[in-house]
């Protein structure tokens, strides 16, 4: 792609900090180095954490993606109009946040399908919001064997092979074909963005890497994208993989469970981290944070992670690969 | 205590380079302003190890604990002379290093058990040779409702309620009963060593510790706990708690499993690790690294994690706490 792919970035609901994020982000002048940027979103909600941040940017609303300026001084926003700035208040779950929040996913979706834009990143949502306005249907639904979550903080990389299940569940679910099936996507993926020959390392279930799942399920696993000429091992200890993948023997930890790879990304504290929803035919990020309704209008936010995901986002679909440290 | 507190320190196995890290965590001069410190072991290993770093330090073999000198300068070790120095190869398992291994553990057990010492600390064997010598039974095996493995990364402490356990197992094996008699062993153990109200928070076992496990088992033990006036919270969303121990919110976290806790102390990557193996009736620390075979002679092992672990233990038997950063 010799062109800068063009990234789709949903303000997040518009009560919490996701349009402060974005509008900094933006202020950087930093996005438009990896890539050709779009917000979809309010334009009034974004003109007004730009007055309240002081920032010097103008609002240009557009219909098309096509109409967009590419100048970093001028956020340029596909603003459906559906939005009342009079019908809801900061920092407080509301059924017309939670409605509109999936109404700009729902258009995001639509333009990455199009082709439109290559790649898409969603700042922060309420979930609480969009439960209140029965739509939580649109946020991606992480399912085992169709689609995973892959965080990314810094050299440290995880798909999770499952997400919110029990641990009992888990034990059941692990099969070698879950596991290859992983794996296959995991390399695909990475190639995909620019890794060449991806070094993936696959976590146990159990202590030491050592009990019946691994021995049953998981290693005739990998033997099986093994075959298929993926440069993989394990399964490994799962208490040393996350250090071993931080100093770089690994690009990324393919994880058996949900808390593996989040206790490792949470406790490690690096600030970028960010998440990438693996299942949709393109590039869907988010950001690790929250709506943190206590520091809405307080121009405290901290725009680090969602500059961290547009810029990795741009990067990526690029085929640029990760940042090295 | 008034006095310093008696630590005996076993110099681990002859082949790997625990009497090299002993020697040298006893030249940084350190030790003896934590306890009073003596080695249980072979004299000539340690004169062999010193000899060939070039330490400032002096053998005296000593046949009990009161004739020990206090004198940084001189090495007090208890020989009983059972070791045969042609008996091994350096860097390599052995029958006779094993055997020596047992015989050193047994006679530091009992000095703690005799009251001759406060305390023991136990620098790394090789589980290998004393396999071959048939006397695995020597070490500590831990055993859920009965004995933990207590993990220490600075201001990251966590004990775990199960050790090398399949997933599963643990699954079923959580009880109230087991959880709250954990936080309570926990709880005395903590004021004993000098956290006069000692904040303790549980880890769930399932994602955001939700599921039937925290349901019917951890939450019913944490209040069974609470109910007897300990300071405990929880079951808490694994992936966080050991982030909010680290920021100093709590002294210690109750993992329900091997991996949650070593994934957060191996990721985190703090270098002096310590490990205490609660279940003696007395203080039993050990080092967090093996017997590093690689680095044997050539006088690069790093001794930071030795000399943590002597510290740290003279400071808990003296009811001095953890070390603050």
């Amino acid at each position: 792609m010799n062109k800068k792919p063009i990234v789709a970035t949903m303000i997040g609901d518009p009560a919490g900090i996701g349009p402060e994020v974005v509008a900094k982000a933006w202020a950087s002048g930093e996005i438009h180095q990896y890539c050709e940027p779009v917000l979809v979103g309010s334009a009034d909600v974004m003109q007004d954490v730009v007055d309240e941040n002081q920032l010097s940017l103008t609002i240009n609303m557009i219909q098309s993606v096509d109409e967009k300026t590419n100048d970093p001084a001028v956020i340029d926003i596909l603003d459906s109009g559906k939005f009342d700035m009079g019908s809801y208040t900061k920092g407080q779950d509301n059924v017309s946040c939670g409605q509109i929040s999936a109404n700009w996913l729902e258009e995001m979706d639509q333009l990455a399908l199009s082709g439109a834009v290559d790649a898409t990143v969603m700042a922060p949502i309420s979930s609480v919001s969009m439960k209140m306005a029965n739509v939580l249907d649109k946020i991606i639904e992480i399912e085992p064997g169709h689609s995973y979550l892959f965080l990314i903080s810094g050299p440290l990389r995880v798909m999770h092979l499952t997400d919110h299940i029990p641990l009992r569940d888990v034990c059941e679910l692990i099969s070698k074909d879950l596991v290859a099936g992983a794996i296959e996507k995991l390399n695909d993926s990475l190639i995909e963005w620019g890794i060449s020959d991806p070094r993936i390392v696959v976590a146990g279930l159990n202590p030491h890497a050592s009990g019946a799942e691994e021995d049953n399920e998981i290693r005739p696993g990998v033997e099986q994208a093994k075959a298929l000429g993926i440069n993989v091992e394990g399964p490994m200890p799962p208490d040393s993989v996350f250090r071993q993948c931080i100093e770089d023997k690994y690009d990324v930890v393919l994880a058996m469970f949900h808390d593996q790879g989040h206790i490792a990304i949470k406790t490690w504290g690096f600030s970028g981290n960010c998440a990438l929803i693996m299942g949709p035919p393109y590039l869907h990020m988010s950001v690790a944070h929250g709506t943190a309704y206590d520091l809405v209008g307080t121009g405290k936010a901290d725009h680090t992670m969602m500059l961290e995901a547009i810029k990795l986002t741009g990067n990526l679909a690029a085929g640029n690969g990760f940042f090295s440290e």
